[in-house]
């Protein structure tokens, strides 16, 4: 059930930074489901699980055309909704990130591997949506977002080492996710970068 | 045999933007190869056909190459063949689209990813080659490309649930996605984007 | 061993690009990453070597963070070192040229083929690295450095036809990719081009 929001949150991302920069609407289709599907394949590539969960069933795409119908339709209206679109946001990446951990796992990839699939399942479509309209991807650029699904992921891979049933991380692990991605955008959370470091010695001189 | 035509067309397709884009010789026989090749090394990586097909003889590696070469010895010559290219890459879209249809039906796909496929096996080395030269594809932007291809798989993938045999679709459908590829071009059949919506007011106004 | 010094080096130079860049911390560590694992993970995706060997184990991770932290924090010392950053990278380059061909090999694929594959896996991770950051990858436009790999990768898969051991040409062969990539690098060895053809008539006219 999680999965399906996380894909849906993802297209309506994709399929809104297509209408935004004035594809044409089969691009847009196209965006939105790539955006919602190329970290699970990429995943699933790696893993060695093909067919990929999203090519085996037509479920992802039909859940992707109506993320990006909806972005193509109601774009404007969902510009305004900045918050709620980027709280879901953060719960897709929280799930994706949990559940593509626990899929490596069972696969039988070491602990940390599975939970840097498990990032990868959550900022791969990001990503690839980002490659597909020429800019750099905003998950290396700014903001917590690929350490917020490494930290969901790194609970998950380190919960059966614990002793912990699977079941028993995979909330918390979105939420910690979640948390760490809200904290960033609300209260500015990021990590050192080479452009604050260069600036830092002007500043001194003043 | 159509397949190798797709192949050439694809390559001399790739190296002509190479060759515009100032890439060296080599530069452009890679980005011919890549061009012609990475629709059908995608879906062959999608459906779990490894080694693909075009990695594992070396006839597709050899088209391309001997297709790259032609782009990079007679680009100015092909340019002011705009017509003869256009029909060719139309024709290459077509095969590769019908194409790669059948054969992930063959893998077992079900008919509605299985015709998403044929469609990526149809874009996708474009796809690459646009994201390769910094550009956003152009089959994202506009005109009817992706859908053509789409409509042409289409009809492949249901053609067996109409009780036709493979053979009696596979015709049909290159020649419908070329026909649409051709209406696009030629009487500037397009669908609708986020930009015309937007410039539309203005025009009203006037 | 020296597959742990290709994995370094090309860390170093994803790090560099990335800090240079702007990019924070941890998208320096991913694109050091992506730098020195891509060219790997696709050449065995192609071959079917699942999962890679990239991901299978965390000592790639590991060398490529420590790579990636390297150039984050020296990157302007690094940057004056430009030599020997260049000569790493070109042995980089060679060792990855010919172990790639080599497994590619194992897997049972044609010569010509393994010697695409071996060039893939030197100068795949370069070009993911160009497309993240937004620009046409290096290796599409000037100097001599998929050639380089090329020519190494060349001589290990001819090799065994000419009845000579696998480990007889694979030193052979980096060295030969090292030596090509040097000359470039100092002679200004290079292709011919579309756009030195198109310069060539104005210097005729003086």
């Amino acid at each position: 059930m999680l999965d399906l929001v996380g894909t849906l949150v993802f297209a309506l991302s994709g399929g809104l930074l297509g209408t935004r920069r004035g594809l044409d609407l089969f691009g847009v289709l196209v965006l939105a489901f790539v955006t919602a599907v190329a970290g699970g394949i990429m995943r699933d590539l790696l893993i060695g699980a093909v067919p990929p969960a999203s090519i085996a069933t037509w479920q992802p795409l039909t859940i992707s055309v109506a993320g990006g119908l909806l972005a193509f339709r109601f774009s404007g209206w969902l510009d305004r909704l900045r918050s709620p679109v980027l709280f879901f946001d953060a719960a897709g990446l929280g799930v994706f990130a949990v559940t593509g951990t626990q899929k490596a796992l069972d696969y039988g990839l070491d602990p940390i591997m599975a939970a840097v699939l498990g990032m990868l399942s959550g900022i791969g479509g990001g990503m690839v949506r980002d490659v597909l309209t020429a800019q750099v991807p905003c998950v290396l650029r700014s903001e917590i977002y690929a350490v917020a699904a490494l930290a969901g992921a790194a609970l998950v891979a380190i919960g059966p080492r614990l002793g912990l049933s699977p079941a028993a991380v995979l909330l918390p692990g979105a939420a910690l996710c979640v948390f760490l991605r809200m904290m960033a955008i609300y209260r500015g959370w990021s990590l050192p970068s080479a452009r604050s470091k260069a600036r830092a010695p002007e500043t001194d001189i003043r």
